[in-house]
């Protein structure tokens, strides 16, 4: 069938959102144009302004809301009861919404933006390791802990920080790598279980 | 986290959308805030102009893109090698969608819009039969297809449009139901595998 051609190209936009293929775009896209005009007109306004209004907030990265100043500081940085002393590394915006999810972060974040992935040509000097250090500095920050992924990239990019962050002085610490809660000790991989035995605690 | 309040609204919207529950709805609208700004502004300029653009056919109620005259006619019903005396019933333009994916139709269509559904008060008096009988006798339809679904509203349409039909000369047809392409009798329901016995054909 010859789709109504605005139908064709807003199947098209919808299917770059992650996840969606082509079958769920277009299911999307019928939805917006079989339901009231609302939802398509709404949605639109939305997005129409969404980069004026929310940008990455000047002191972590995090996404915030543009002020009245036209400053961008997010939630987290804003929140004066968070402990400054203590903050916590990701890699990205993403992981950052979920470590505060988990309702165990009582610090603060800092967004690399990137891992250090030798193969993909991201060395060291592509990580704003002297924007962390003016940070840690200025927020007299006394712990670090490094919550990038446990892969490969993730690793090396936080073993590089170890090393960078304990020359400053500071006390650096790395989330915990193991069996995930609920998970099965049968089915764990021999990577995950050596390293929950590596990373064992006394009761 | 106190997140932004746009994203928190870009969210909220995003979620109303079929199939996406809130997780997946943040999840997009981050992609929306991270990515360049092209894609969120891209979206909001096809969804701002959606419902002029696009609207129901004025023969069919399938979607149709607007012409310079203001006028809506689908792409199905513009096709003039589609064969316009053959007809199929649907309930939905995602029905018609589906059928047309098939490639097994070629004829026109027209979408009831919805199905008698006594529960929720949609009686016979709620369903355009005077728009269809006279689409049929313009049309000089000899053969009506109803491809309604094979569920308890469906089945009680599609038994009031043949009635209604038969009585105007026109061959009523039903699709078949039955056991799936691929699917496996052993876990079948019994109404599909009842079905299926029901409408058996000679080799």
């Amino acid at each position: 069938m010859s789709s109504p051609e605005p139908l064709t190209r807003l199947v098209r936009l919808l299917a770059r959102l992650p996840g969606v293929g082509e079958k769920t775009a277009a299911r999307f896209a019928l939805h917006f144009c079989l339901e009231n005009a609302e939802l398509a007109g709404a949605l639109a306004a939305e997005l129409e302004h969404l980069h004026e209004r929310v940008g990455p907030c000047a002191r972590c990265n995090n996404l915030a809301e543009r002020d009245q100043d036209g400053a961008l500081l997010c939630g987290v940085c804003r929140d004066s009861r968070r402990d400054a002393a203590l903050l916590c590394i990701v890699a990205k915006v993403q992981d950052l919404v979920a470590v505060e999810r988990s309702g165990a972060m009582r610090g603060r974040y800092f967004v690399l933006g990137k891992l250090l992935s030798p193969l993909d040509g991201i060395g060291p000097e592509a990580l704003p390791l002297a924007a962390l250090a003016a940070r840690i500095e200025q927020d007299r920050v006394s712990e670090v802990i490094i919550a990038t992924p446990p892969s490969v990239d993730g690793e090396a990019t936080a073993l590089l920080l170890a090393r960078e962050l304990t020359a400053q002085g500071v006390r650096v610490t790395r989330i915990a790598s193991g069996v995930p809660h609920g998970g099965d000790l049968e089915f764990a991989d021999q990577i995950t279980l050596g390293r929950a035995i590596d990373g064992r605690r006394s009761l």
